[in-house]
This record gives C-alpha cells, structure tokens and sequence, in this order.
C-alpha cells in the first residue's frame, strides 16, 4: 500500500514507520526534519526495543510523493490552512484520508476538501515524543481508534484498523467518531492545558498537585458532560482512571506543553476552542475550561 | 503624631511620605531601600505633582524607631511570620495599628498578637508602583477605607480617617472591615491573577481580550457571592464598573504580577488562597477561582 505521512512530528514518524517496517510503500513528507531523515533515516525508540530506518522515502514537496493509496495526515491543526495545497497532489478518487490530527474539526476540514473520498479519523492514545530530528521515542505504546468520518464506510474503516493492527499498533474500530475524539479530549484538555498554563509543568505536578489534579478531574468531568450532549457515554470512575493512567507516566511533557515551551504553535483552537464553542452550543456549561481557554489564547499567542 | 511605617515598599512609600509632608514625625522600616533612602530620601511621582522628602528618618531595625503612636503594616503579607519580631519593638498599650496589607486575614493576624491594643485594617485603591529604590509611581489617587478590626472603636477609625484625610488622602471610614476586603477582592482577585495567569500581562490586554475580561468578571461576581454571604452588598453594575475604571490605567502592571515578573514572593494565599477557603467554608462554590488559585499557587511557587 502507497501511504504518505502528511506531517512528520512525533505522530506521523512513529506510525509511518512501524507501517513501513512491515511491507508498506511509505513516503514522509517532512520539513524540519528533511535532511537528517534523507541521511540518517528514521529512528524509533520504545520501552522495550528500538529500530532504525536506514532508507526512508523523504520529501519536501508532496509533488514529489504523488497520487497514493492512504494519505495520513498528521500534521499540526495549527496548520490546516496549508492542507489543501500539500494534500492534493496526493490525492484521487480512490485515495483514503485518514487525520490523525488532535482535537475536534479535522476530519470535517478534510471531507469538504474532499467531498467524494473517504476519509476517516484516528485517536492515538499513546505517548510520543520527537526528541531530535527523525528520532520520535515512545513511552506507552497505547492504541490507535479509528472511526468513518460522517458518510464514510465502516467496514472500510475496519480494513484500516487491520494495516495499524499488522504493523504492531493495538488498533480498533470505533463507529463513533466524533464519541472518540470526545473521549480523548478528557485527557488532552486538562493534561496538555495544565501543563501550560501551570507554568510549563510534566504531568507528574499536576497529578501530584492536590490543587490541580481537582482543577484536572473538574475539566474531565466537563468535557464528558458535554460528550454525553453528543450521545456518548463512559464508564464510571473514567476521570479517576485517566489520573491512574498518568501517574505512571511520570515527568512527561504533553506534546502541547513541548510546543510551547519550545515556541513552536499550539493547537489552541482545535483542543480547547473548538470543544467549547460546540460544548456551550449544545447547551453544556463550562466554567473551567472558559477559564483555561482564555489562559492558554492568550499564553501561546 | 509618630508614626511608624513597617514595609516601605510602594504602599509604605507613598503614604508614609503624605503623612510626613502633612507634619508627622514618620519613621520608615526599610531593607532593600535603606542606603538609598538615608542617602536622597523618598520620591513621589503623580500625574499632577511631584515632591521629595530630601531627609527622612529610614532605620533597618525597628529598635531604633522605638515606641510610635501609629505603626503602619505596609510589608507583604507573604512576610507575616516576621512581623512580631518588628512590631514588638514599636508597641506599648497605647499604640495604634494599621494594616494596609492586601487579602484576607492580616489585621485578625495583628490582633492574635496584640489582644489589647487597637487595631484597624486599611484598604488602598490606588495604582503605585515602586519605580526605583525610594522612589513611588501613583497613577491613580484613589482612596483609602479604614475600618476597626474585631473590637476595635469606631471613633477611633474616625480619627485615623482624619489622620490620612488631613495629609491630602481621600479616605473614609469603612464601619465593616471585613466587608471591604472582600470589596477590594473584587478587583485584586481577577486583575493580579489573571495578569499572572495569562503570561505576565497588562491589565489593558485583560480588559480587552473578551475571553480574559468575561472571566474576569466571574470571577468578580464568585468574590461578590461570597461577601454576600458575609453582609456585604454590592450596587448593581458593580463588576462592570470594575472593567471601566481599569480601562484608563492602560498598561497598568498589577502589584502581584510585578512581584512574579521580579522573582519576589505573591501573596498567593492572601489574596487568592484565604478568599477561596473562606468561601467554600461558608458554602459559596468558586470555580473560576479554584482553577486560578490552583495555576497560581505552582506558577508563583
């Protein structure tokens, strides 16, 4: 399968190169991180073993890359803007789109680009750092959901859950979509907006912070609540457990705190803008995540 | 009249130098201006006047002052453990005492250590900043409201009204301490956490960001339920009224965001902390100010 990673960070160097570890044609399309990956090739390192990429297929202009099977796109929301014109040398009628992107409104961005293709959207509950050029270090290999966007083909969706499931990536269908990305949110919300605000702080302040761990359950608590505006429920104690989750993940940087700490963008909009204009629009109160929201647009202006 | 002013930052500064030029034999505990002091003597600077005090009496060490009249806690409520040890020095039976410090519980902190003397809380707004060693800002004249403290005499707090009134001060007597702290907690609360909150910002980027500025407004009207609770009532448009006077200071540069910016102390839990505690005790929820209180309290650690 022809697949080109639109957007090579963390997310998109991981994935794409467990997919091309195991048989498939893969392309990165790459900025910063262009030479070093034409020299040196991609590096992967994980708790429990480490691989490189000799040879990777790097490009700086999707021309290069051409019409492929599966365009994931993992590139920052921050730069959606840009999407259209990468995306559609990439891109015919048959190519599947698949955003890997955080936050509410991606997939929606892509299907009115792109009308009449499948595309798809996928929550990768995993912890991933870049952590130098072509070199992306995982701490917990979670999984990957994937789910139709609005009108696309489930059991399409399924047949992508199998390409991440072959590569090693526990994957799994998930028919609700939009359900997904809510329940990610529960975390990305509190933990990667904390982080910032808080100062530039690792997880660890926040779950050790008596303070702030209340502050983080109350937004998880809320974005649930608005979760279930939109028809998706969890499992009591799910806001306990993504405090027990994080506990062993130690001094870890949420991957919004490392770009604002290191002055890059931070999907403001797409984690905590979006979700709270569709959560009051639904009627949802949000009295903590008005207070962070204001916060983070203002400290990563 | 021999006053004492224990804190000679901008608070201290300022007053202290009114009340000396009106005639009254002032004494400045100093530290970090005291050479300075001693050697050019005290500056202030306002929008239509300017004056120095080319002698003042400036000490390091309040046994050098000895027993006053009055003394005037000006210091920063973050220094309260080593008050006693420059209070005692100053006081006898008859001598009066001031706090003019910021936030909740400072003048029940003098009381604790001096049951039978007089003492009285007063609330400054003002806009001073210290804007070189011995030398004080205002931007705004404002006014100061004194009030006794549990037991102390009305009468009394008249006089001390006609103390400052005398020196050029607006000033009034407040009969319900208590009641204005909170008051001035209405703007303290929003204007010097968010400012340190949002980054180290201005008040005008609070005022005019309409995300900042709603959630400053909430955060007036949680602080307003709670003094509710404890007898203080409000005028209709109170909150807003707070926005419109904070629009012609400009840039102004909150005192607790200065201390931050500068790497000294915040009086995180006078002026955040205490407030929260107080109200939850007494049944008022406080989300907004949780959440800040809980950014604050690692962000100012």
């Amino acid at each position: 399968m022809k697949i080109a990673i639109v957007g090579s960070g963390a997310i998109g160097l991981y994935y794409g190169a467990l997919l091309q570890r195991n048989g498939h044609e893969v392309a990165f399309l790459m900025r910063s991180d262009l030479e070093v990956a034409k020299r040196d090739g991609v590096r992967v390192i994980r708790t429990d073993d480490e691989f490189t990429l000799d040879r990777v297929a790097a490009f700086g202009d999707s021309e290069e890359i051409g019409v492929s099977d599966l365009v994931i796109v993992s590139i920052k929301a921050t730069a959606n803007q840009s999407l259209p014109k990468m995306l559609d040398p990439l891109v015919d009628e048959t190519t599947q789109l698949l955003t890997l992107q955080n936050g509410l409104g991606n997939d929606q961005f892509l299907k009115a680009r792109f009308p009449n293709n499948k595309v798809f959207g996928g929550l990768c509950f995993v912890c991933l750092n870049r952590i130098a050029p072509a070199v992306v270090k995982n701490f917990m290999k979670g999984s990957v959901s994937i789910g139709p966007s609005d009108g696309a083909d489930a059991s399409e969706a399924e047949t992508l859950v199998s390409v991440f499931s072959e590569a090693g990536v526990k994957a799994r269908f998930e028919p609700d979509l939009l359900g997904i990305q809510w329940k990610k949110l529960v975390w990305n919300v509190p933990f990667n907006g904390l982080a910032i605000a808080a100062g530039g702080v690792c997880t660890d302040v926040i779950v050790e912070s008596p303070e702030l761990c209340s502050e983080a359950k109350a937004l998880m608590e809320e974005i649930m609540a608005a979760a279930n505006q939109f028809g998706y429920t969890f499992r009591d104690g799910f806001a306990d457990y993504q405090i027990e989750i994080t506990q062993p993940m130690g001094p870890y940087r949420p991957s919004s705190m490392i770009d604002f700490v290191e002055g890059r963008p931070v999907e403001v909009e797409a984690i905590w803008g979006e979700p709270l204009r569709q959560a009051k629009a639904a009627g949802v109160a949000m009295p903590k995540l008005e207070m962070l929201y204001a916060l983070l647009k203002r400290i990563c202006k």
